[in-house]
């Protein structure tokens, strides 16, 4: 009974997958505050040219910086792992798969992105990185690629979350990165909020503009900002994930996957697991490929595809993609990492153009589904993982129902050792769903009713 | 450049390895409070009968049950690592390498018993576990075993440590586990404890009392104790961990191994990756064999080989072991796991039969070897294996001052994420090394002046 398979370290991909090459209707350009598209000179102030070029960049396939795999072979190729038990518990006959993300030293699916772009910044002459963090997972991430390629870090934390895991914090510091609460005095963004508003929990639209700001002020032109998902190049480095579940699926004697599975904020590690297998689906292969969400954060479900900003304060530009609207605040749920009103551009236009069928599952569900993973599996996985964990165990029964031998292959994006607290609040029955107002939705849109709309695709839609 | 390398699934060990059948010298046998030895009979109201006959057993290879390995396949092999980044730090020939056990689902080493003992105890027809843990990482590893071989698990915490550590409880509890601080009402052990001092922090030696209590009182007589170092068993099913090093060197291409060096506590990481080589060290290799103990519990380094109880309130029979009496207390350091006043005798005996070389260290340089690691190899360690990483660049220094092309393996016995409270102070400088005051020990040593004394070693001393 095989388990789970390695790679070796020669067997890693040597190439990143751009699934822009292979849309069927070109991807819709960023714009800026006077409705024209954004140059790449624009952006150069907040990332380095190298980067940009990738975010623009329309070639299939990228080549990986020998640089950056000999980071990466610090846990890369990550193990593909059978789940037997959960199978077992759940009396499926579907093949249930799941790529284990958690065994980088961050914990989760961060890295393979933190660690390219350090190495893209370091190789530009940068010396400096900002950016923002809600729960934590992603300064994380980039303070342990900063670490080891030789950058400064400054992570600016949403101040509850600060306040609630100053354990993060403290990783962070570990890897030498500076870790401070956001709204900070250190910038105009967080003098503003915080003579405002002195008590704020802060948030990451807050976090972001000062990050930014950080950035973009630094006289030195020796620092930039660090985004961990969203951009069409942070998507990109996180393809390495699907293409080595290629790989290991085939060494497992599956000849085909049914299902693809993971869970979606920003969409990377989604877009990891699943891109190189929409690019079989878009050459004709039968795959469902589902992002699953919070139903109180519903971006793809119940969000129309729109131009919106990525932040609350309007600082970045306008993106083509799902969102809820930049000042809708989702409800209080306990994966920060779902928190976010829009979805990147990539995901956003798969699933408009039926690549993608998006879920949405509440977080009691999610966390049971956890409980059943951690008892049969042994992993105590991080509550947005639990959204995929949640969906598996849905298509696993369906599957049951059906009396069919699905092979499903999910995402297991990362584990929960530095989340404890809210599967404390499920054991003692204390979680609840937060039904979602529609009025908020409403509200938060409305707001973008003057800003242009992406043109039609192909098919004439949208 | 290679950077670890990984085993298959049919290339793990299928037997444990017990190196009582190749002491130069007999193990002592342990002693009952009449200072006869003690028959396996005797702790049969404390183990199954199973696991007593592995405690006494002098066969050298033990098979490992066909339900063991497929629960260790969630995890094992455990990857190798070649620490490329840290020798080019330090700037040395020597050529390291590391036996990654932390990434099992709990974190550490401790789950290669666990699951052993779980399956054992299962198939013995016992339905409950108890046991004690300190720092949280023994009670989470128990908890995990139990979660997956469907046993009850009742863990009592050192109440300190439960205080500062509440999310090591929710860990046990994710995987159905019940986590009480200790002393407790719940025993006659613990009332009287609360009874004289009701503000107690609570001690290992208190948690181990109330443990033995609840499995021995248990009138339904499903109930067993489980230990997570020190004793026979504990040190056998470790050993898993030296024995796929060995394979994996030679995959590196290396043929033979200068230094094995790990963190000792009770003794059973340092146990799993030391035996396999000692036994080609008994064979005539020339290897050197380090266990590294903090210089504030420095029971190798400064306590005698002599017969002691394993617990404070005396309820474990007489061990054959270097102790720096039951009564000592260690200062409060960061390393919860390390602070034992015993050694496992197996260990125990192999320094006096001058087949190991131990060394003590203190703390402060040892966060200091976790931050060098942290910011090369990338991993968060935990303060019990920054013991072993500070040796291990002692040594590594060493090699380079001799200009010789060692090669040094040491255990990364668990990472640090649950224990990350240590790593803050020793960033804001509050971490301070504690004196050993030789007062305590000789009281805690005279106390023992009475009891029975190990008999003499073949080569006559002792």
């Amino acid at each position: 009974m095989q388990t789970k398979v390695f790679l070796n370290e020669k067997d890693i991909p040597k190439k990143w997958y751009n699934i822009a090459a292979d849309l069927p209707t070109p991807l819709q350009p960023p714009l800026g505050p006077d409705g024209n598209p954004v140059s790449p000179d624009m952006l150069a102030p907040v990332f380095p040219m190298n980067l940009i070029e990738q975010e623009v960049s329309q070639k299939r396939w990228i080549d990986i910086p020998q640089g950056v795999l000999e980071i990466l072979y610090r846990w890369r190729p990550s193990p593909l792992h059978r789940a037997h038990f959960l199978e077992k518990a759940l009396g499926t006959p579907a093949r249930i798969y799941y790529k284990n993300e958690s065994v980088s030293p961050a914990g989760s699916h961060k890295p393979n992105t933190a660690v390219a772009q350090a190495w893209y910044n370091k190789e530009f002459g940068i010396k400096k990185l900002t950016t923002e963090t809600g729960a934590g997972q992603w300064g994380s991430a980039l303070a342990f690629a900063c670490g080891l390629i030789g950058l400064e870090c400054k992570v600016f934390m949403v101040r509850i979350s600060f306040e609630q895991k100053p354990m993060r914090k403290v990783m962070m510091q570990t890897w030498g990165a500076t870790c401070i609460p956001s709204p900070s005095p250190e910038t105009k963004a967080g003098r503003d909020v915080l003579a405002a508003h002195p008590d704020t929990p802060g948030s990451l639209g807050i976090a972001i503009s000062e990050a930014v700001e950080a950035a973009v002020t630094d006289t030195t032109g020796e620092t930039r900002y660090s985004l961990g998902s969203v951009l069409n190049h942070v998507l990109l480095h996180q393809t390495i994930i699907g293409q080595e579940a290629k790989q290991q699926l085939k060494m497992f004697g599956e000849k085909k996957v049914d299902i693809v599975i993971g869970c979606a904020g920003g969409g990377s590690n989604f877009a990891g697991i699943s891109f190189p297998f929409v690019s079989d689906k878009i050459n004709g292969k039968n795959i469902e490929v589902i992002p699953v969400e919070p139903t109180s954060c519903p971006t793809l479900t119940k969000g129309p595809f729109i131009y919106d900003h990525g932040d609350i304060a309007k600082m970045t530009p306008l993106l083509p993609m799902h969102s809820l609207g930049h000042s809708f605040v989702p409800a209080p749920i306990h994966s920060g990492g779902l928190r976010y009103h829009g979805m990147a551009p990539l995901v956003s236009q798969c699933v408009v153009e039926g690549l993608m069928t998006p879920m949405a599952i509440p977080q009691t569900e999610c966390f049971r589904a956890a409980l059943i993973f951690a008892k049969t599996e042994g992993l105590i996985i991080a509550p947005e993982t639990s959204h995929a964990v949640a969906a598996v165990i849905r298509k696993a029964k369906e599957a049951k129902e059906e009396g069919k031998e699905k092979v499903i292959l999910f995402n297991l994006s990362g584990h929960g050792l530095m989340d404890l607290y809210g599967y404390d609040l499920f054991l003692q029955n204390k979680l609840v769903d937060h039904e979602l107002h529609q009025d908020d939705v409403n509200e938060a849109l409305a707001e973008l009713k003057d800003l242009p709309k992406p043109s039609l695709s192909k098919t004439g839609k949208w």
